[in-house]
């Protein structure tokens, strides 16, 4: 039950077609999901006009693809797919166009838009091991409408690279930090910046990283101020809520 | 060496005054700190004229006296401090006046500014056991000049209170979400809402909650985007976050 | 030694065919297990006419085959088979007739029988990750003789999906959440709903999911009541959980 | 906004009082919580005459007493309060009438009502460190109108004396197994039972115990089928959920 | 330096041979190793005559026929060699006779040699998937030289079958009870038995069986004396640890 | 029902006083239990005559002297009291004699027996800290007729200690090693004796001994053969077993 | 059996004063931790003149007395006891001279001596919360004969302080970097520093800091080379350690 | 910016070529790296003319033997590629020599350096399968220039193998303790020494091994003092530190 249909019901009953039970009938079975109280689907909280997403992973090519051609019909014109291997993109692009960017596992269809955000996202790393997460943040903040700024392998074995680019740092309008092994570059970027951290551990490591558990709970414990976390190897959660910010 | 002592020694040398090697030698012994190239304090990163935050837990009374003697005198008005007891804060006010706030185990020094954030920053909380972090969190915010919602008590095993309540949340720049237990308030209020979503899990709880560390996971683990986490019980981390974000 | 045997013997004894000492001797060496004091074989505990179960994992086409065409010839008509491959579906396929359900990884020997319990049971899932371990509750609390209503996909990060099914919710006899990433799927409906949940963590996610003992973890900390937990993964003791609970 | 307010806006509409507009505005503001749908107290899932129930832990004596005497004021006969401390009960105790239980931390207002559960609810222990949960998960059934059986001290290291009792676990309708230590309990119960057994894990140990995460461990991974878990120590759980099962 | 090695270095220095600092710099450099005052090699310690063991895993395949063949030529006549696949078995038994047991992954050079133990030794186990580790811990226990009963599939969500078998509990000289799931089984034989109880916990399972660690941990805390465990799925250590008890 | 009741119900059915379906009723009502199959008390499988052990722990002062004086009054001379304070032992002692081991915490009602079983049973430990857990591993197997060698402070940090004592570990029955902190000691003794090797890790140290899990790990995955494990601070449990090996 | 034990038994022996065999007997019974091989105590490796330890922990007051009485008889000038209490102290103080530092909880008698390594020694935290750890660390090196410099408070939050110290960083010999929360600290300095880097991980923090093993696993999976980590709020470990390095 | 072009700026600045503030800015945009206050590669801190490491895992073919020919044309002539396959190997050995080590996966361009350092470094392992690591270990060592001792399998469940090499342990300057399973290697060992030791964890074993975690908790809380340890399997790390501090 969408806005029309509340209006077309209660007109019914205004002139009589339908009784009062019905018109209650008809809220109690479908109280709430219609009635565009909430944001029905949580990735159309992104502003009309830039891009949706579709988290791949689960999903099989056929389900992918008519999902994208849905979207396609339906007005929508870029569209970001996630987590998906090279034969499933393969398996789109027989249908539908699309770019696929294996470093990220990630699809696109359309193009990037024009950035619509206050300011810039800056996607840093640890070490060349993070790329893959890296590029699933950044792509996802570029097809979000963010102008995004790599700043790679500046883990905190070697502050120097760090300190080398402060000029970016500063000039940030929120930070995706991402690092594995012992995880302390959020914290160090927290410690030099004044926006937003957040902070995607990887599974960057072996032995006591503990498949990025020990990135993550560095991560938690940052002696640094305006830190949080998401989930290990979420690039994509890292680079929604960094457009979400530098949208707010 | 500050800008002014930069400026000085660069004219010095200039001058004549100073030899090249002494300059460099000035440059190599502080080569950053003083430069004011980043912030030297994490805490000054807050506007000016707002508040300054110490950390009270570890520090001795004579110790927390002090700074914030110093601060005042250095022309800062509101302080909050954070993590002490009623003793200690009995101990500072017999020298300058505080409020304690108990249950969030703050103390204030000068008053509560003026709101200068963007929007609104909704405290929501699962249950009265949270308010201690809960009232942390909010003073935090409200210390550094935030209009604070408190929206408590709304977890969602009675998924109506938090329903009830949805005009708040969709007004709110930003929402910190605490809760212990399963921790899966953050989790429902980020499919409600859009925008950032900072949980905070509490060590309420017993047994499997294994002290706070379940609903960290579950709030890692969230299935809403744009959710992220701070570290158990960190109601400060959460609030000046959310503050960061809502002046950003 | 069963209940013919028992009388056989006490008769032989009355008759002076055997002596007291062999009485006792008899009783000493099988005690107990086939007086049928208490149920022998546990999936016998099923309503008799209904479906005999075989746990697949670990057992050889062979063995599975043997146990099938004993159950047969023992006047059982209806066989569940569960966690077997579709290759062990072929192999015995090739000797009687199974219906193989690969997404449930289920054989199914003879049909699904006539429900025969007091109510519905719900099926709700998170999201089609889960469907998995869904259909193998679902298709268990079928054999066993119960009627099943499938909801799935009503995840909390969505919650007016959920919300819009809340009839379905409120007649349901027992209901069996299943929910992987951070599990809140059952403290919601234990909220909404009356009758017991049963809660059915996956393994679905990545990272700090940790296999599926962070929904796990969640679910036992349930701040809604009426919840209780089985092991990970185990959607056939979900739904047979069910099934006896809607057959008390 | 309940039912009678909703008629009420509805007439208006109808007669011209309120525009449209208005009225999808009331929808948008209270959507749901009022309006009946759901049970909006999870502890009214229990049949209106027999009890509610407080969860003390956490909340200050004042508030206890005041929610007592609200519910005694509603005509609320019977009230269950759970982990409170003898000085709590005094407390209550100098207002209104309560007895209370020692070793279950529970208090009760006015009297343990006559059963109306289908059948017998069995709650049986490993051994005597147990009986504090054992007795609050036995109290919290009869308080919500139960029979309940006592099978204390039947720890599996023992096992003559589980099988001295074959009779009560053959005729109970649902079984709180109550173990810590190996936590063995419900899994050789449930294979002995055609009912549901409902595990609960206790801290009781020390070492490799881990606070009663090993107990609950075992009870999950039981090869038994039919048994299903709680928290550690949820005496209430684990009786609150028997007695949902026997008044299905 | 072995006793004859010691007699003779003594001789020469009483026969002025060598000095006295020479002894004492002998005895430096070998104190300890070859003067027999420990077992050199702690297979040795088991009886000669009987067998050798080999630890397969990780040893090429031309590292353990060189092994065995040593042994042989050493006039040691039976070997045990665990851990070892087909493949490597295939390999040995193209040089020297070797009969492999592929469900205990076990081969043997020779033959099991006649019982020389004080009684018997029980080999139970929860479930068929069990079947490997305890295959490995009785043909150990029989290469050691002892009689060995096995008594599979005793799990004890059917305690009748274990009952059925009490007078084989009763006569055991040591019992290894072997399970995986919820490890209950050692428990329950260790409060029947009046023997030393070996429990080895197994990989068998899945979710929070965690790999065997829930069975190990069960088996910790076990509530009956006399019980004590070795590494999951360690069928070898079981029957090494259950021969020298009884042959002790 | 015993061997006498048996006997009785028999001559009776024979002579036609009770029915064939009496007999049977009564075996399904007291199946088990009473026939004397399995040793009734796990305490009683050690030779009568010996001693009784109480587990004190979690039992109140007045429960345990009932017990002592039951015991008492049914011939039992000596009695071993575990885990029990001062307090309990001052208490006790106003009714009975009884030494109180403060050390051990345990208590001994009557006196040492004298030693008979097989061999020496050496309990050593790793450091000072760990005698507390030791004594009562001592006490426990001299309670129950064992001679014991205590072998203190034995630690693999200064390994010359334990060889020093190489004759006395030589000629052990069976070795209780007892360490906290990497818990290496039953690895290096089991490298040296060729008798059963108990484990008993302890809670000693701080950090990552993790309260004796540590210990407990490094035991479980001794690279020596004939090792086993108890639980941590267990001595009661490892004088227990250790009694049972040397009588066995 | 010392050097003189030894050559004094030769001599007999050579003067047939004993027998061979007895000799050898001897041999067998101490064979090794007389003889001078490896050092008896390990405290003893620390040149002699400088320092001798007294582990505090879990020893009474009369023990740890007696130890330093019976040190000081032996010519032994300069005594360090860690982990004592103030009571302990003053314990031993009315008995000989002792200075307690209640920080570190330490007491030294006699006097730290003349540092004898061959470079620095830095002793880095992070916070002053750390300082309990540092102080038993930089104690614990200048009683073993080592220049300490205390680089207090330069936690990688605020890198500009621990860059204003980089003369003091380069031209150590040998760095304790000691750090609770998130650990970076060793990572940082590992990366400037070209020495080796001691880790000491503190309990210093909450929530998923659990107890210091957030930082412990952290500085393991230090992405800078030339650290290494002792046990959480090892402080005696990192100096000691720093101090064998010195003096290698 | 380096040294020259600091310089270079001064001048320029004092010529008046550049303002003032064209200065600052220079500052502010490089402050730190290219000034060589700190080492800007830290496997530049190993002396030159030595050898060069490249960390093999993660990078591609191509990229390691850019960074190679990279090198070899900047003059360094020996170069340590560390965790590489054979295929890795032989696509670099296409371009430029380079000598494999299959078990350690090194990859060695140019040659063993000359030993400079000031004494041994002892590799000792506990058994065969902890090789791998070992030689990691051992040849990183030598191309660092140390002089290595390979003391292999030596574990301590045969300690005379240990004890009958105590002159080379008690000659080493550093030793580097590898083992797997119980991990008391360390342990031992440091008991015996009087240098530094590290610990080495190996992943080697099973069940609870948890894949070298257990060894590493084990070498964590050693009760010999002067034992470090590094991550899991990091044989690079335990012979890149054993070289700091032998050339120290």
């Amino acid at each position: 039950m969408d806005l029309q249909d509340l209006k077309a019901i209660l007109a019914q009953y205004k002139d009589g077609a339908v009784s009062l039970d019905e018109v209650i009938l008809q809220f109690k079975q479908s109280p709430f999901d219609d009635l565009d109280f909430a944001k029905i689907d949580h990735h159309r909280g992104i502003r009309q006009g830039i891009s949706e997403v579709i988290y791949g992973e689960g999903k099989t090519d056929e389900h992918i693809l008519a999902i994208c051609q849905n979207m396609l019909s339906n007005q929508q014109k870029n569209i970001l797919i996630t987590r998906i291997s090279q034969s499933t993109a393969d398996y789109i692009a027989a249908h539908i166009p699309v770019d696929y960017h294996p470093i990220a596992r990630l699809g696109i269809v359309g193009k990037i838009p024009e950035p619509t955000g206050k300011g810039k996202i800056i996607i840093a790393t640890g070490g060349t091991s993070d790329h893959r997460v890296a590029e699933e943040a950044a792509l996802t903040a570029e097809m979000l409408g963010n102008e995004v700024v790599r700043l790679y392998d500046v883990g905190v074995s070697g502050i120097h690279r760090l300190l080398a680019h402060m000029d970016v740092i500063m000039e940030a309008k929120v930070i995706v930090a991402i690092a594995g092994m012992e995880g302390a570059l959020p914290t160090v970027i927290g410690g030099l910046a004044d926006c937003p951290v957040i902070g995607v551990p990887t599974s960057v490591g072996y032995g006591t990283n503990l498949g990025g558990v020990t990135a993550l709970l560095s991560m938690l414990n940052s002696c640094a101020s305006g830190v949080s976390v998401v989930n290990i190897d979420n690039g994509f959660g890292g680079g929604y809520l960094a457009s979400m910010i530098n949208h707010n």
